[in-house]
């Protein structure tokens, strides 16, 4: 098939184009390296079956003549500003690259014909559920942060152009992701920090903020397990059983620094900052029982995210 | 208090403005006469507390200008495309005329720091729910109409500002509403083909279609009521416990218009359009709970209302 890739450039697309291609795709990708990056794809400049538009996605007349053009089977919409730090300042990065993007992506598809969508959406649509389990029929979404909120008006959208176009789609509610081609995020802080000053270490909050950390590779893995898909919406949480903690993260850094015995400085309260969730618990049962489970825990991917880091 | 009416000049907006103006309160109307009209607001003219500006509220930099030059104390966000059959061949009505009003308050909110909101949502976030009485709390929010999916993007965005601002937020969910200056949907559209043509009636659907209408009026008062409200989002389905089937409603127009034995052909099928939820019932629990009951059942809101069309 022809897999049209929003955000191909960036940390998670790249890494399913990989994938794509390796199953016989032809791939299409459009970027406007807002956080996706030339370095991220340029293995793929050569390849006859991948083909490249440096395009901002939220431009609805160009991106719906690369559409007519390309006539594609399957959008991957992987495109969406990454940073919820950035975005707290300045609110309109989600509105434009979050959630203006989908809904152009939505409007080309129907305008064009094309049925079937992934959307990488987030845990981050729950807000903070005191540390919850939540499942995909949780009771209450109410995000706390602008990404989040930009994540669930998608989700809103891609109901309704489901529903009113007979739309296979498959919506995956991921957490924190790390693996190489990692941009930003605290394993990055925390080893630049390092480099810079292993006198101590700088954590933001208390350091018992707790996340699961899913490796890209696994998260790559479940999107082509699951992309055929019935009509309707199908809508999984993806991730890790296991979590990690900040503390932890810092230590796993510190080890594989090979820094002994370096102070740890808390800027205490609760979350790292205010929109960050501190604690996050996934129920994972759909898709186990789906079949499908991670290869590694939390642990191990922070643990082999920050060797390819340093 | 300062209040600022978005879609002011509106079905709902005008009689909120009546309200407050009434309580005491200074108006600060924006509305673009997309849909709302110059009638609607041509008695508040002379009016020393109402001040006018005819506006696209999706115009960021004017609206951010009219904010900080009015500096207002509550906005009631009632602007957003009502149309929702027009939307079904249009979803970028939704896009700029729901979502995108909706980012534009609240980051102007945020800009000026404006603290209160209200917000018009509706039914159509839960989408099709098979009858079942869905309460604050349902499981799922699946819309089926663009409408419905750019008011449920909205409520994802509202809840994020709010945390991150420290907002007082009122949205409530309703239904139907109908009364006087209501401009168009199936009333119309009964009083209109029978006006021109009383030997039938053509009804979309098989007419079993049943929705409860609520009376603008108890709307209104709802929202004076609750506008006061605690940090954070408070949430209510608002609306009335009875229900009018469409066939219902073509009798009650019929009784009104004096018109005996007129034959109604039914056009089949289960919605009236695509993206109609064609059983919808609300649970009403809490707001039952806070002390507040609609005055007009939903069989009187219509009669009361084809008076007026006629």
């Amino acid at each position: 098939m022809k897999a049209l890739v929003a955000g191909g450039a960036g940390f998670i697309g790249s890494h399913l184009i990989d994938a794509l291609l390796t199953e016989g795709h032809d791939i299409v990708c459009i970027d406007n390296f807002f956080i996706g990056t030339k370095k991220n794809i340029r293995h793929l400049k050569e390849n006859p079956h991948f083909q490249f538009y440096e395009e901002d996605l939220s431009n609805f007349d160009r991106i719906l003549e690369i559409f007519q053009k390309e006539q594609p089977d399957y959008i991957f919409h992987m495109a969406a500003n990454s940073d919820i730090q950035a975005s707290a300042n300045n609110p309109m990065i989600e509105y434009q690259n979050t959630y203006s993007t989908t809904f152009v992506l939505l409007e080309c598809m129907r305008r064009v014909g094309v049925k079937n969508l992934f959307f990488a959406s987030t845990s981050a649509v729950y807000g903070e559920q005191m540390g919850a389990e939540v499942s995909e029929k949780a009771a209450a979404l109410e995000p706390i942060s602008y990404y989040g909120g930009a994540k669930l008006g998608s989700e809103g959208m891609i109901s309704a152009f489901s529903y009113m176009n007979d739309l296979n789609v498959l919506i995956f509610r991921f957490p924190n992701v790390i693996g190489p081609r990692l941009t930003h995020g605290v394993i990055f802080d925390f080893v630049k920090r390092l480099k810079e000053d292993s006198s101590h270490l700088r954590i933001l909050g208390d350091g018992t903020q707790s996340k699961p950390y899913i490796y890209v590779l696994d998260l790559v893995d479940a999107i082509m397990r699951f992309k055929d898909t019935p009509k309707g919406v199908t809508l999984y949480n993806v991730g890790v059983e296991t979590q990690t903690s900040v503390t932890r993260i810092a230590e796993i850094v510190c080890e594989k620094m090979k820094l002994e015995g370096i102070p740890f400085e808390y800027t205490g309260g609760r979350g790292g900052w205010k929109g960050d969730v501190p604690v996050f618990a996934y129920n994972l049962d759909k898709i186990h029982e789906a079949g499908w489970h991670a290869h590694m825990t939390s642990d191990e991917a922070v643990a082999k995210t920050v060797e390819m880091v340093l």
